[in-house]
């Protein structure tokens, strides 16, 4: 029995990581002494729980997104000492499409240009979401450039596209779980490699699978391609 | 044979028009002593080809996008001279789209939430597109409310999404004519209304058909539905 | 509190009802004297749980699916005895959509055609859904046709589409809880309108309303634009 | 300058490769002595043209769909004395969504429901597409299974869906050049790989470059991965 120690077990995932950790035999939520440390809460909160994972002297899967470089830099720092595992998302179908949009993009040329659409629920905090930024990611590493350089964020106003740019645009309403659409759009034809998530489920499953994976693993960054054996 | 001055012939939608009209028995572009103007340019020329129609005492579809309320209120003063329709997107399912649209926020709640997302080629200047906003203010109509307002355009960072507002999101990439898709989002459900435009040949053929009925009109403003007997 | 009479309780959606009914204050499961029933069973028990309906005086919603036209004989004649509300589909997007369905078809040509594609899980017996039936039927009144006459399932080998038809597709995979769109496809451009559901929490909603609106009502056919205010 | 034999040239795609022909300066049409022929005819016509290319001893580019496993035997038999390309569809975007799709089908369990749904216009005459069998067949062999034994067409009626099947839907109407989305259905979740074409003028440039490539090249069969060297 794995004991996960739960940051933000109010909020919306944290609460569905409750509820999948219900009555199953192989992990409990513990207040105490937990083996690995489990986090979906808010940027502001990270350092604080970072901080006790290291005093602690163990694991920490941390799902919160909407962070910053400042935040990346404690996470660098807090792996130096215990296993962080970082996750903008926990299912493995988001993580196999990642997969698939770098391998896209470092087959296709700049004349495909690259737009990443998201939607998720009305209370949703960060835009674009995590994992736009992680298939973003893919998508630069895909063309070997860094994302930071070409993202265009919140387009509005006047003026074209510019080459060799990825576009991210942000939907908000209703109760979706989160949807994510990659299209390369060429001259005449376009790609499209997206998911849906039918409810926060199965991030909360993943979440879990993370946390009995990760829990006695040496200190170190560890991303879900890791758990899932992609790549 | 209704003869048409085209201003914009050299741009991407004044080429389309140009060609859709070759051959065409009813009607022929002409330099001089024009039935009815047809615009699609740019914002910047806009009060210039008023005038022109203005001093001609001739009719003018206004299908530039992009524009600014002064170019809203140029157009008004126009309109008392002469007849002026202005049409963001002159396709019949575009425009049958807005009707749908206006229904549907007048019969959801404001626990339905508005978005609204299109795509365009990766030329396009103007972000979001004369389309998306004429789709917009539908769903503004629908609701009773000012989509100045309520607009949220080019969603990035942190917060919430705000009741009652309508969301825009803007794609740009490839050579894509036209997808306008308005997502009402409420809990547990979702209900998507779109238009994809295969070529700009089904707005050439609009501006067409809007300009052959616009010749002769008494002084006014009008739209798209009148041409289309739509409402 | 009304009592509810629920068959096929142990199916998918009636476990979704009963779970929706939880806590409840309005209304409640009984076994006996309920004062409205609710049957989302087979079709080959239909036939009993009408007889039980009409031998104990009460209403029924029944939102079993995949009936055939004997099955609705048996519907037209309890219906005069007792108050019976058909619903293949309890959702307020669903009903909503129909209505859009209908009023596009009705403004739009046969030249443009019309074509249904639903997804739902892999367990789903009945193909295409009865809510696709029920879009179906909405496009056929806007054209003024029988869908019996028109509609074209199962496409598979050879041949040209037939103008006039409407078109049905089913995917089936996973554990999708209903997607439905239905596309107008005219030269040169699509009109596409869909609905999506994240779970049959929606639906059990919408059931249970049904049936909180029906109790009590005299004998007779009733829809779902009843209970909503549709039309 | 490539002399082209094109067959078919009434049809559909004939016409869009006669027009993208024109004015080129590395190709032409000609009725006698070509160095390659092109054949997007029907299949009806096929061992008349693939008779006609092995007499002249020259390569040929099958574009034609419908196919039966008597056509793919006629094809075998001629690839033992000339150079045959066969492809369901000559886009880079439609052959690299084909790889993808073998990547995902081989890394995800069978517990990932595979459905592939694609839109043509109103006259294509076969239904599925030969794009979505190839892309059905990629599916099938990253799964290592043969498509003919798991191929679900035109599903119509009662019945759930079998485990390892593989569905095909597909929509015909208006003047779509080609749609086509493979969905990967798992519990809670969906991937969705898709592609979209504007114009038929893709394929018809797609066609030329492999007739290009395929001049001069020895006896055996050839595909569009062997031209764009995808794998």
């Amino acid at each position: 029995m794995t004991r996960i120690g739960l940051f933000g077990a109010s909020g919306r995932m944290g609460r569905a990581i409750a509820g999948a950790l219900e009555g199953r035999p192989d992990a409990e939520i513990v207040d105490n002494a937990p083996d690995v440390f489990v986090d979906f809460s808010a940027p502001e909160a990270l350092e604080k729980h970072l901080g006790e994972a290291v005093a602690a002297g163990k694991p920490i899967v941390i799902g919160t997104t909407g962070l910053t470089a400042g935040h990346q830099r404690m996470i660098d720092e807090a792996a130096t000492r215990i296993a962080v595992l970082q996750a903008a998302n926990t299912s493995l179908g988001v993580n196999l499409l990642a997969h698939l949009v770098r391998e896209t993009a470092a087959r296709l040329g700049e004349d495909w240009d690259v737009e990443i659409v998201e939607m998720h629920h009305r209370h949703k905090k960060d835009a674009p979401s995590g994992t736009g930024l992680l298939l973003g990611r893919a998508a630069a590493e895909g063309r070997g450039v860094d994302l930071d350089a070409v993202a265009d964020r919140g387009r509005d106003g006047m003026g074209e596209r510019e080459a060799g740019r990825i576009g991210f645009a942000a939907l908000r309403g209703g109760s979706v779980a989160g949807d994510h659409h990659v299209i390369f759009a060429g001259d005449g034809e376009r790609i499209e490699l997206g998911h849906r998530a039918e409810s926060r489920a199965i991030f909360a499953q993943g979440a879990i699978r993370a946390a009995l994976w990760l829990a006695g693993k040496p200190a170190g960054r560890y991303s879900m391609n890791d758990v899932l054996g992609l790549k």
